[in-house]
């Protein structure tokens, strides 16, 4: 007998009346012969709700209690959860993230999953019970202190216990139907990927696509576990994200070209902001020392480029890109090494967006570098950097230019929803 | 360095104002030098909030998830407490029940303590910590699973917690300034009790006052815990509930000379019926056969009064009190058995009213009867059922007249605040 992980977001249970739809939903795919195991967040604004509490009793929350604190949400959904279950005839049992077996590192508020031993959910699901299990949560190995995961927990929780439980499928259930080819609130025309790979899954999702978290994807891909991204408010088929498109070796029929790119979408960004360190003597160390003081400082950077060395004053310029909220830090940081590395000024600009374009075979395929350019230059749009891996470009641009970049991307790759087909580029540019 | 155990119920803790001022009597009986353990209810009307949500999902809210559900509450509150504690610039944190070893038995929504764990509270305290403990909640030693102890558990989860951590007292806060001489919304001049013995106030808590349940007190009494029943709203000293009136042995000023009866109290309970079975064959056996039918429906009965048989018909009437709620289940199970025992009918009356005066030594002073009847008589008051205990005298009367009952007797005894001194019954009775 197959078993299935669902998962289910707060949005899916904001009320009564959404915790009994999704147990319906719960006791279809029971019904199915499935083994089901499901793990849920906390209802609605539940969590927000609990934040408020705890800024109004204490100026700093801390990591310990406020854990303690915020997983009480799920304890409340996943037991109300398995309440309406039984009350549609079926055996549930909820757990917490300790008594399924999450074990966790020690860092509260944002723990690392290092084990999984799900033998109490196993039993349960053997003796023919639907097991939900609160997401977002663990319990430390050391302290055996109660833990959570951080932004985008109760998704890592869903993919953890698929792979611990070795699950046919983990399904992500959320308020939209799947993965777009590019946001639909900025293009009308986007389409839902009935597919996509774990790999080009990573580079949307650390290029501006909230659907999934990139840490759940990653996940997912060390240990194979397929993904099914849906609605829970539609009976409608979501988005894959596997290894494997799912029909690969069949009929070969909708089977793409080998070694042609497969474009799988147009990813935007506008968390984002730039700093520029001007007039950098060009010589070796110098970016080295620049990138010291930045790490030192625990910022994370994002694209980095360093403009070519103007030969009249043998000095250069560093740009990179970094989350806005941790402008400040770095600025501070870089401010304080100023006399040591010797550069003369620093640029800070937060009216940036990055656009990137997202499918697999692309550095092979030239074509698809100039067909991205050209489209952008035909929108009148300016790029200001330019970064590449082997399945992505990504750009920056100013942030006013977004929307339109964005869908001249989309269009010119033949992603909008009245093309008949995405434009596949073929030959071995190798 | 002494132990205190503090207990909080949910009307302290109703608001994040509630939860500071609550933490700031914890910081101080840290600072008097107190290794400090503090157990915290649900935040005021959180655990209603809950059941409300549990009916909406399911019409049946089965034993062991409506226990997970609950027990969100707590969790709640304590770690909103520890966090305030800590903006206080203190150390706290905060436990589960299962966290803090309170193992129970498998009874979900009313589950027993069979045995108590602190090793982690008690390591917390030894490392300076202000430790806080959910209340009402426990794990089952057979199958893990979350528990909670039913009505007035967090009183019990406290005294528990003091029996097996040796505390020097466990403080029971609330909204009332202590156990009183009779309710004071009956009896004006009702007078705050210094202190009680365990024996009286169990037979208080189980004549009808409500400000300690007869579970924590027994579990008090056996382990030899002191009580002290206070207010988190006032900083005066409550009720001291305890084997050993504090100050005996001492001066002797303040001392009740020996072998006299020392009045503790008038409880009162509306919420009893009476049942009288009529017309029973005055034969042995009889009397049995009506109990045993009661006992196979589970249903709890109180006073049981068996009138002088008629000797011209060789019949009797059997009377006995029980909760309201169970008397519809012991008519029904008392219909069945009808041909059987050969009784001629049942009454049913709920429109009684029982009083209670608690005491030590009572038995052995005739005078003590007799001035709570000629009381009762002077106001008027019909007495239905007389019952005694070595320690209390109980009647049924009328439910109309209770309020007029409890004020005669709470002033026949002297109990009245602007009386000098309780009366004291001197004699040797025996």
């Amino acid at each position: 007998m197959g078993l299935v992980v669902q998962k289910y977001g707060g949005s899916s249970v904001a009320d009564a009346e959404g915790i009994k739809r999704v147990a319906k939903r719960i006791v279809e795919a029971k019904k199915n012969g499935k083994q089901v195991v499901v793990v849920v967040s906390a209802m609605g604004d539940t969590t927000d709700e609990l934040i408020d509490l705890a800024g109004e009793v204490s100026p700093v929350a801390s990591g310990r209690e406020f854990d303690m604190l915020l997983t009480a949400g799920e304890r409340i959904s996943m037991a109300l959860l398995a309440m309406a279950i039984k009350s549609l005839g079926h055996e549930a049992q909820s757990f917490t993230g300790s008594q399924a077996g999450l074990i966790t590192d020690s860092a509260h508020n944002k723990a690392r999953i290092i084990d999984v031993t799900p033998g109490r959910i196993q039993s349960s699901v053997d003796e023919g019970n639907i097991a939900i299990v609160a997401g977002f949560q663990g319990v430390s190995q050391d302290s055996k202190d109660i833990t959570t995961l951080g932004r985008g927990g109760s998704d890592t929780t869903a993919v953890a216990l698929a792979a611990a439980l070795d699950a046919e499928v983990c399904e992500i259930y959320t308020d939209v139907d799947g993965v777009f080819t590019a946001d639909p609130r900025v293009v009308k025309k986007a389409k839902k990927i009935d597919w996509i790979s774990f790999e080009d899954m990573l580079e949307l999702a650390s290029s501006g696509s909230k659907v999934l978290l990139h840490r759940c994807v990653e996940y997912a891909r060390r240990y194979n576990i397929p993904i099914h991204v849906r609605s829970s408010f539609s009976g409608l088929k979501g988005t894959w994200v596997s290894s494997e498109r799912p029909d690969a070796g069949q009929s070969g029929q909708g089977e793409e070209p080998m070694e042609q790119a497969i474009i799988s979408g147009v990813a935007h960004d506008t968390s984002e902001a730039k700093i520029t360190v001007v007039g950098v003597p060009d010589k070796p160390g110098e970016a080295a020392a620049i990138f010291r003081a930045i790490a030192d400082s625990e910022v994370n950077i994002d694209m980095v480029v360093q403009n070519v060395s103007a030969a009249s004053t043998g000095l250069t310029d560093i740009s990179f890109t970094l989350p806005k909220t941790e402008g400040r830090k770095a600025i501070n940081a870089l401010e304080k090494t100023r006399s040591s590395i010797g550069f003369d000024s620093l640029r800070y600009d937060d009216q940036i967006a990055k656009i990137s374009l997202v499918g697999a075979g692309m550095k092979t395929n030239p074509g698809v570098t100039a067909t991205f350019f050209e489209a952008l230059s035909n929108a009148g749009v300016n790029i200001e950097l330019i970064s590449t891996s082997e399945i992505r470009i990504s750009v920056v641009t100013r942030q006013d230019d977004v929307n339109d970049a964005v869908r001249a991307v989309h269009s010119a790759f033949g992603l909008d929803s009245d093309s008949d087909e995405a434009v596949v580029y073929g030959g071995t540019g190798r």
